[in-house]
């Protein structure tokens, strides 16, 4: 198992933390000696999660409540962060606009374009610029695979993962030269307490969830810090990955329309990844 | 072949028209007949523009100056053809920073994603809407090569494009039980005047080039206005579908690397499509 601590920094940040995935992957790290940065807008939820983590698994901890929608949240993590070795940073936020485009109110999908492509551009340029002059460090950017193709009832959503998804490639080329990784967290779907707590008479083991085959959220998290520096994009479980190769061959209204049925029926409950 | 003007309505809106391939778009559609809404920032640029269209085919034109990463730009194009019956919009604008991320100015990475993704997303909101009233319709988001991949010195503006990409794709699935096409046209290299103009040394017919193996802005033009009922993704060139099948059983290190190399020689004076 690689030493992250040696090899990145002391602090890993997760934007994106309190809940969910975001929580898993904060515990991961720290179960792997790191020190975390929760960040997030629910300050209670932070301050809670930082506790469990100090006490379970000996790590110091900050928080940094912030709205990833504001203008101002890239430089307020560069700022919050300055004084740490900062070397592994997951970006895990996600707003969720769901249901038909045209149905959508524009300040969703505002939100949507700010955290899923502005607040990680710029924060991928200062910690890029961090990391770049210290030799050393691991961006990771979270997508899904909605980002893959279009799907009806999560158009703008898969298109602002999209987005992080191609960023993070690019940045994964030219950063290496630096020792710099970067990589692209495709994630499938997976059994978050989220997932479980928003499907009325579904839950993890339902029949709507194997058709899913939903992961469970420490193995998500735990594969991504075994994977972090192999770039440039990486999937959160060797099925999606099999799949994505499967659906390459497809034409593209075969998939498009195969992944809109699918999240047709999830569309209440749960994004598709 | 196709009449666009009794399937979609008489006018085409052409975004980002007066130069290049946004060029070639709105000829392609006055040569079918459809009068033309030309759009972008240099008005001189869309009278002479207008002024050919309308001596060589006979059509109406319209100029409609707006600057696309402007907030109320979308807003300003639904405004200004609201009396039209506007069929076919093909939005075509392109911010195009280049040069390594990290020494990207910020207001360039802003222009980007205003250009490449808020913009279009408020636009086919308000367009959708109408076409879905009307019961006819055709959006055209014109993506790249570059989006199907991160390349190393056109990271923030692969990253836009896909997001365009993946946009479109879920918009045909959403629309098309209304009767209105959307799609995602794919454009690979294209020997733009743009291209030949701005490479010293190197022209339509020179060594790089033919690497690229570049198609004609017409035949680009031409085979879209043929295929916006086809969805949800289209490609300006049979040769890059093909790439792009091939590109998806190599892995995501080779392809990105690959990319990366192309550029390398060509982030001087021409983006990836």
């Amino acid at each position: 198992m690689i030493d992250l601590r040696a090899k990145y920094g002391e602090w890993a940040l997760v934007a994106g933390a309190p809940a969910g995935l975001g929580a898993a992957f904060a515990e991961s790290a720290a179960k792997r000696g790191l020190d975390v940065v929760l960040s997030a807008r629910r300050e209670n939820l932070l301050a809670d999660r930082a506790s469990e983590l100090e006490s379970r698994y000996g790590v110091r901890t900050r928080t940094v409540p912030v709205d990833l929608t504001a203008e101002t949240a890239a430089q307020r993590l560069l700022d919050t962060t300055e004084d740490l070795d900062l070397g592994v940073v997951i970006y895990n936020a996600a707003a969720e606009p769901d249901g038909l485009f045209l149905d959508t109110e524009v300040e969703a999908l505002r939100a949507n374009l700010a955290v899923n492509c502005w607040t990680p551009t710029l924060l991928s340029q200062g910690l890029g610029r961090r990391f770049r002059d210290r030799g050393r460090g691991a961006l990771v950017l979270v997508s899904s695979m909605g980002a893959q193709q279009g799907i009806a009832r999560f158009a703008a959503y898969g298109a602002a993962k999209a987005y992080e998804l191609i960023l993070a490639e690019g940045l994964w080329d030219e950063w290496r030269e630096h020792g710099v990784d970067a990589l692209a967290y495709v994630v499938g779907a997976t059994a978050s307490a989220n997932f479980r707590g928003a499907a009325p008479g579904v839950d993890g083991d339902g029949a709507m969830a194997q058709i899913l085959a939903p992961a469970a959220p420490a193995d998500v998290a735990d594969r991504l810090l075994d994977r972090m520096h192999l770039g440039p994009r990486q999937y959160s479980h060797p099925e999606d990955e099999k799949r994505t190769l499967a659906d390459a061959t497809q034409s593209r209204a075969q998939l498009v329309t195969a992944m809109g049925r699918v999240t047709a029926g999830l569309a209440r409950f749960q994004k598709p990844g």
